[in-house]
């Protein structure tokens, strides 16, 4: 992937209103993967005091969308047609990490996989202890940039 | 439905961080349906400046688990398993509301289906003019309280 | 809808050879809503005797997808791109109607939703008295014929 | 896995009608992750004589029904909740393969993932030159046998 591209998508994460007001950054662009991290705050909990399945949703729905667009034809522009998540553990933790990753990339539909990982303290890498609290099924469509 | 669990439901959705967070507020509480409002905000975007799939998601879930409450046996708590999505159209309007109805309450599972709607100015009621969104079809667990 | 669609729609699934291997028929064809009936057969059962889950997908598939071919562009065809299927309750019946319902189409997805009705003997119509045992929510693409 | 668990799957999938019906067999199965195999035949074809998806849906459903058999409690039963399916590529092979794998099992809900890979002659094995026409992730649920 080119530099371009990463810078791409960079921009349009920056123009994400939602992604700011969530307090999530564009951790990690490669061909294929996108990784977006996103700290525990109370402003983004559900009743419990935990993560709130809408803020899991939408790191990890970016993160898919964006993983689509690093393998969408040059020029071409994406957005998601629908996604499934399953929310496996409850949101506890203190950094989360969603990514996004590309199945199959058509012409037209790209199918992508997500999941997001809770970490109790600040993680030293994507894989450092963490437990996976959610997976995510995508299918994003390439349209007209 | 008892007044009790509408006051529950309230409370509830008040200690939601992320429906301050997003400014949501709870619309309408009955047996088996639930309603969420949303107006627009630029703090909700994605980078087209439309309201971001996270935050469409966010109050149509939520609208979807309240839902399931109202049905859930005495005691119990709910949590969202998993659900899915369909964005049909982008998220253009300066309000939207988020329907979630319960279609089939199991002693352990209780399915919803769930949509939002995107009206262009202040709406009289949840039938003003307006464009169905997006669909939700989730599955919700029943749990110990 | 003109006669030439339904007629076209009834060449299709009559090419259909799983629909001949479970015993389904194509009930009724109107603007948006496809009808596929499905006599219970031990031949199509799961490990309990019950209507398998495969033979309760594969009619309200079909059924789905042929409403979003009722109002696909004059010429298109339609390919299933997703879908996702709640089991609400056990496949126990004489008789199933899955029914197919066009939600939005668009220029090139269409959504639909179905559902799967199981009646205790023949019905008289899709309103006799049943039980309601699938949902579902579907993505379908037009692509050229 | 004890030698019981392996012989109880398969005295429950030889009970099941539909996979007789369908051609399918029991390939592996191990602790966590069940395969099941399908030659292709025209009475398993949609209208374009490809297998139709709903065969496809049949046997990675199982595959994965079975998988979160492996892990559920001693004594307990497992149903489908829900799935959802992405049929990436058309049905074309002479031999299908569906994986179902565990992801997550919790007490009452076990997380699946499921392939479908297409192979264009007999296959050496699983990993045999293929490609993946589907991706599913599924929801099961433990009941009391």
């Amino acid at each position: 992937m080119n530099t371009d591209l990463r810078e791409r998508i960079q921009r349009s994460f920056d123009r994400q209103g939602l992604m700011t007001t969530l307090g999530a950054r564009l951790e990690a662009v490669t061909e294929g993967e996108v990784q977006i991290a996103l700290p525990f705050s109370t402003h983004l909990s559900q009743q419990m005091g935990f993560l709130h399945a809408g803020a899991i949703t939408s790191i990890v729905d970016s993160a898919c969308g964006y993983a689509a667009l690093t393998k969408a034809p040059a020029g071409m522009e994406v957005v998601t047609a629908e996604f499934k998540i399953n929310l496996m553990r409850p949101g506890i933790g203190q950094h989360f990490l969603a990514i996004g990753r590309v199945q199959n990339a058509g012409k037209l539909l790209t199918v992508c996989t997500g999941e997001v990982r809770a970490f109790a303290g600040e993680p030293d890498g994507p894989d450092s202890p963490h437990k996976v609290i959610a997976l995510m099924q995508a299918t994003i469509v390439n349209v007209a940039g």
